[in-house]
């Protein structure tokens, strides 16, 4: 609460890319750079990864909230959320898993670990690669407010857009006034 | 990308109440529900949650910003972050640990396991209750809209307000047109 939405992708034991969007993840380690994100275990990307030892995080803008809710709700088992929707795959180069063209931010991770939290089990990656569409950049960093990433809301079970960037982080030194 | 700015709360040693600001941070299980928090192994904070066992997650509306940004500079050891700024703490009833008064939503959390991870420790906490203010609820739910909570973006260093709601989540059963 905020949460992000991401989509993770990985190929399947036939080669079938797939993507599910995902909500419960984050950052969790910055040397070396990793994610974590929680999955059932029931799910076909959970089975994907854990025989892979690889997944994508590929961040979407808010104009591609619909296209990320329906690869929440629908199994790659059952339907191909590529070859339905305007997301496009591309094969990593780095890991054996697929990432989304339409996406201006994407992770590449290795699997290091599972931990067992009861209905879900969190994987964490190691993050080889970040790969940020040029047009995103300013400055040469990412650009939030360029990419638009958005948000998930538990409490209204609603997506949430961006608003305005209100000020500098690790600044305030002392105590504000 | 983007991450929550979450205030953590514990009591050290001495029983002094304390509050980091961390970003790396998320929901990672449904049932028991629980969350995680990545947090240096120098941390004040981090001595604390493994003595007592608890800690509690405050989160904070964008018009604290500047406040959370601080409770993220200094160290516990050093200063005394609720006496030097707005931020009031409350004895949870349910674990050993302060949250912030001010905080328009409170997750009471019971130590559940840690994980090393390189630079950071992940501290996995299994919510026993989260509290919401009576006027932060719309429908009996938290209302992500009243609660302005609001991300960092490690790219910018920035910290970024909520937008506007843009959809309804896990309805989207076909394919968008």
């Amino acid at each position: 609460m905020p949460t992000p939405v991401w989509l993770v992708g990985t190929y399947d034991a036939e080669g079938k890319a797939n993507i599910m969007a995902a909500a419960w993840a984050g950052i969790c380690n910055s040397d070396p750079p990793c994610v974590q994100v929680s999955l059932r275990k029931a799910r076909h990307t959970y089975k994907a990864i854990t025989e892979r030892k690889a997944f994508t995080i590929s961040v979407p803008g808010e104009e591609y909230w619909s296209e990320t809710d329906y690869a929440g709700m629908v199994s790659g088992r059952d339907a191909d959320k590529f070859g339905e929707t305007v997301f496009t795959p591309v094969k990593s180069e780095l890991v054996d898993a697929p990432y989304v063209d339409e996406c201006g931010m994407v992770m590449e991770c290795r699997l290091r670990e599972t931990v067992d939290l009861g209905s879900h089990v969190m994987v964490i990656g190691e993050i080889l690669d970040v790969k940020v569409d040029e047009e995103a950049l300013t400055d040469g960093a990412p650009d939030i407010q360029l990419l638009k990433p958005f948000i998930y809301s538990p409490g209204d079970n609603g997506y949430h857009a961006l608003g305005m960037r209100i000020g500098d982080a690790l600044a305030q030194k002392t105590p504000p006034e």
